[in-house]
């Protein structure tokens, strides 16, 4: 029955069940994480093989002859840029393998935008203003960075193949302050959803008042299909970018993160060949090079595009019960109540869970006060602040199963309270 | 004889046999590198046992049982924390540790000045000028940060015990536009002196206009010891900065480049609390974390201070007889030629060489010419622009020794015969 059509007298014999059922939780004296997406254990131990690929009786020259063990070479070793190329799907010449996060590379890309400008354009600290599309529900890393940088984030609704895109392209038509956008194409965190190709294409044409407009496309989730028979594939912004005589719009970035080891193991971005002949001189000022060992090794490892595709099999194996688990209590539990929906993602990290309006918060207050830790509610969006506090992102591949169903039970029971209390302040 | 007093007709004659010679050395197809401060193979065979210290079979928790092989922890493990302060003479407390490149935190942190400013202060982008002071000779890296953020440079002489303090002290007194200086204290990079305890002193105390005046004190060579019983210690700059009211006016930065592998190294930055909690702060903006496998690695290859001394003593085994083969050619070649001075230094990676006025970059070109790669003349200037044309940093370390041979020889007859050009051309 949805929650919504029960009656005031229905709604408190409800909440007093429910709070006996949290009592029963918090006694339980749980400690339970599902904040980030961080894999399992279990998932970790899949690259272990990995640390034996480099040893000290190793060959530990790259394959054009580099001696990984010493200073040089800026921008990667040829065989992992060819690894990450494949992966990215773009040429290798224009591909850079920088450390370990590629978060970092967008950090420092946003940095040398804000200090230096693209292709001689304006730094933006010297701007008056300085304004950037964030679609929401997004990646609280990203808009981190963005706000770091007093940049004024702009939250353009998330639809079911993308970003509103009517509303971007009025937006950067006559914006010239919008320097850039946000995006995590396929598998979005945390939606789950891959943009449209149609979406790809009006990312790449729309006309931008600002000549150094830049999309940050995150492909995080390139790689991280949840079903053999359900894989998503967006559409790749580079080709189209230069299909529509835009080549410098975008930077394209991709990690092992959560394919080898996250924390330990290699990024990357893709750009046009300006964009990188840029980056390469500015790596050349910021750092004597990055860990050429630790790329071989992922080289070695990973060996090609297939390689990948072998290991992130293993992967899903082990992720998918954890999305199914979820999404069938949520379902058992949640369908028909009229308080909850939820993405059910084919790939990629999360599950997006949207409460009725102003229940996010609360539950997660919930959550935590019995000992689950869910990511903070508004986190999804630009200063933490969902302006309807409704969306939740659930992490489901860190804990392991058992655990992870103790946790959906804690997290149900209040979301289900949350909603009945706000349902009987009405 | 001095090249000085000879006459016209004896300078054409040496020139005529240096130019003989010169032509010789052209003549054996030589290609030989004396560019950078890199580790020679057998100095990175030294550390390959590193390697097998971490492997799919080994222990990979921290010995705060933080799980090294997923994201967590940004400022470092306990284990390679507690191995940096101990190499840094730090709280370690105040200690992170970060990636492989000590360059990329002092360029992060030049970038934080500019960007965010430090502890309130305004950031350097707003302000109509900035200036920083640079040690001459000194490192080239350490100047192309500053330049590329268009930081007006003002050279300051190095003296037998540091740069020169009155002339630091008045500018700085005066001009709140000065923001910083570059330092490598100990085993100056590239003339090998070590700042003494007054200079030390005297840079803590010292009244600066601009409150956010920052010593970036780069301690790159602080247990490069090349003698056992000839080792320089340089006074702690944090010490000195506490005792003088200043505390927050120095960063210290070390790596383990030089001591274990290049590019694959683990690097720290020690700092006041005040500044260090402000790096945190940055750093979980900025990037998912650094690589703490190979901090694991390196914590438990090197264990600790008495570790890393045991390991450098072989380092100095290896490049010590290369310095002495350096300066033994140097003194039976040039002495009392009048046309050349160069530094002995008991520690660090390089020998400054000073030829007469004019000489440097003709120097360089020739033996460039003649197969031998050299750092270029000027590069230990701001703007790689040596206005007297004299100094070439001399980096022994990277060629094998019937190499590094061949190289001063050719080096020799360069020096001889640029100089002996400038003096008929007097």
């Amino acid at each position: 029955m949805s929650y919504v059509d029960m009656s005031a007298a229905e709604l408190e014999a409800l909440r007093a069940s429910l709070e006996q059922e949290y009592a029963s939780h918090c006694a339980k004296g749980l400690s339970l994480n599902m904040a980030r997406g961080k894999p399992g254990a279990d998932q970790l131990a899949l690259s272990l093989p990995m640390l034996d690929e480099v040893n000290s009786s190793a060959d530990l020259f790259a394959e054009d002859g580099t001696d990984c063990r010493n200073y040089g070479v800026m921008d990667g070793i040829p065989e992992a840029k060819r690894l990450m190329a494949e992966v990215m799907e773009h040429d290798q010449a224009n591909v850079c393998v920088f450390g370990n996060s590629s978060l970092n590379i967008m950090f420092d890309l946003v940095t040398a935008g804000y200090t230096r400008g693209f292709l001689g354009s304006t730094p933006w600290c010297k701007l008056p203003a300085v304004k950037w599309l964030c679609p929401v529900p997004g990646y609280d890393r990203h808009f981190g960075i963005t706000e770091s940088y007093g940049i004024e984030m702009i939250p353009i609704p998330m639809r079911e193949d993308g970003p509103d895109m009517d509303e971007i392209e009025q937006l950067v038509a006559k914006d010239e302050a919008i320097k850039g956008i946000w995006c995590v194409p396929q598998y979005a965190n945390p939606t789950g959803i891959t943009y449209s190709d149609e979406v790809v294409r009006r990312l790449a044409e729309m006309p931008c008042a600002a000549d150094d407009f830049r999309i940050f496309w995150d492909n995080a989730y390139c790689v991280h299909h949840l079903y053999d028979d359900k894989r998503n594939h967006v559409a790749d912004i580079a080709a189209a970018c230069e299909a529509a005589g835009n080549p410098n719009r975008y930077f394209k970035f991709a990690s092992t993160s959560k394919v080898t080891l996250p924390g330990a193991g290699i990024a990357a971005v893709a750009a046009s060949a300006e964009n990188i002949a840029e980056i390469k001189k500015r790596i050349g000022i910021q750092t004597v090079g990055y860990d050429k060992i630790n790329q071989l090794r992922h080289a070695r490892f990973l060996r090609d595009a297939a390689g990948v595709d072998a290991l992130m099999k293993k992967h899903a194996a082990i992720i998918r019960p954890k999305f199914e688990l979820v999404e069938r209590m949520l379902e058992d539990e949640l369908a028909n109540t009229g308080i909850a929906s939820w993405t059910n993602p084919v790939g990629g990290y999360f599950i997006s869970f949207e409460g009725i309006e102003g229940t996010a918060k609360r539950t997660v207050a919930l959550a935590k006060a019995a000992g689950v830790t869910m990511t903070g509610a508004g986190a999804t969006w630009p200063l933490k602040h969902d302006p309807r506090d409704t969306n939740i992102r659930i992490a489901p591949t860190l804990p392991p199963t058992s655990e992870l169903q103790q946790a959906m039970e804690v997290f149900i029971c209040c979301v289900k309270l949350a909603a009945v209390e706000v349902l009987l302040a009405r």
